[in-house]
């Protein structure tokens, strides 16, 4: 156990910057916040260091989990003020950690996982985080999520998953000539599937492969043409007449669980 | 046209006032925000105001809009700097708009609608908008939020709508001795719905009724227990094992669709 009382305590430093998207791909870690993120990754991930206030430390609820992290890093109890001064969140609950970027070998993702969501670009951290926790729940394996997309390590992305960022790999900032080239070699292997306002078949008419990557595009621009063209089947969400289109973690949600469905039909 | 120059003009003081939920439900009025959400009201809705800034009333691309709007109110030229002091989002795109609550007839509210989505204190604005879009893009046509959640008129709610806040009628601030009656008195109108994990049939196994009440509880706490006692059918959606809830759009989105999807089958 570690008694820190000072802001510029180097621990602190260190935490602070990995508020910032860069310094978190330099260093291979990121922060969570708050008792329920912190017990979702407490069975998996990887902790360097965990950052608690006095009042936390000293409550007799915490003591299960404090035991678990003990084991895996340094118990940092921090001052109150410098602790919320760190934090993002109004109400920091009293637990941070510093935890290492989940590895996964990238070479064996597209061998392993069955439903890959692909996402293209998408900008608002609570879709993704939403994404992210409706593909774990309806047993998408695989997340694909192209350059230009918010950073999954992002706060707000990590809070509106609830968790579930350890539930299934995601493999982010992945290059356009990259995704092409993905999507070109497993075309075979995998049903590649876009929603499209003008596609023939409804989503829930069509009757999808055992392997699928579901395209998911940006929110004000859609996908990317180039990912379009590489789809092997077409779906609409029907739209009543005055809606242009759908939320895109909603969108996402409709298909992921349509795909889903014939798991749990016998 | 009206030209303003000073932050103390009476309507940009009036305009102002109405970022504050009491000030609007005083008024009976709420601000709309950028070119798309005032062109989604232009067909219905009752403006007050509109608020340009100059730059905005210059462009040819506007006039088209500006003169449908001027023929419903005022039009005021704003400075730019007073124009954006006023404004919630960071990029306002030079165009506000006050605007008349939609009013409805809520004696006749339950005798027109169908479909009705019942939010049981929605508290986060990006779920309410998000709801509210799905609810009309799946052709459900009413909208029930109980008291204690989030007003459809504040400004965060709104730009998750997209502009659907026109699309159906939203009867809300609602108390819940009203729910319980309404819930107790059309039990044998409509079929009242909720999702629970418990439940023995998956949402997709059950056959729905014509008339649906949906209920959707709140993002922490789940539904009024006096109002799941009330439901008539109760239907699972399945989650992966280390997955303990989805968010609440995408519960009421997959609920909303899967209803909906019989419109749609011949």
């Amino acid at each position: 156990m570690n008694r820190i009382s000072s802001p510029n305590n180097s621990k602190i430093k260190y935490l602070n910057k990995l508020y910032r998207s860069r310094a978190r791909r330099k260093e291979g870690c990121f922060v969570l916040e708050g008792k329920r993120l912190i017990e979702a990754a407490a069975g998996g991930a990887d902790f360097e260091e965990i950052f608690v206030t006095p009042a936390f430390f000293r409550q007799k609820e915490n003591k299960n989990l404090l035991d678990i992290l003990q084991k895996k890093a340094v118990l940092n109890v921090v001052d109150e003020d410098i602790f919320n001064q760190s934090a993002d969140t109004v109400n920091p609950q009293g637990i941070m950690a510093v935890v290492k970027e989940t590895e996964f070998d990238k070479s064996t993702f597209l061998k392993k996982v069955k439903r890959i969501l692909l996402l293209d670009r998408i900008q608002d951290p609570g879709n993704m985080g939403t994404i992210i926790r409706t593909a774990a729940a309806s047993g998408f394996d695989g997340i694909i999520a192209a350059k230009g997309s918010v950073d999954i390590y992002n706060q707000k992305v990590l809070r509106a998953t609830m968790g579930a960022i350890f539930s299934l790999p995601i493999w982010q900032k992945v290059d356009r000539k990259r995704i092409i080239d993905i999507l070109k070699s497993k075309s075979d292997e995998f049903e590649i599937i876009a929603a499209d306002v003008n596609a023939e078949e409804y989503y829930f008419q069509h009757s999808y492969k055992d392997k699928v990557i579901v395209l998911i595009g940006n929110e004000a621009n859609g996908l990317d043409k180039n990912y379009l063209e590489l789809a092997s089947a077409e779906v609409k969400i029907p739209l009543a007449a005055d809606i242009e289109s759908l939320n895109a973690a909603v969108a996402a949600a409709i298909l992921c669980y349509e795909i889903a469905k014939k798991d749990y039909i016998i």
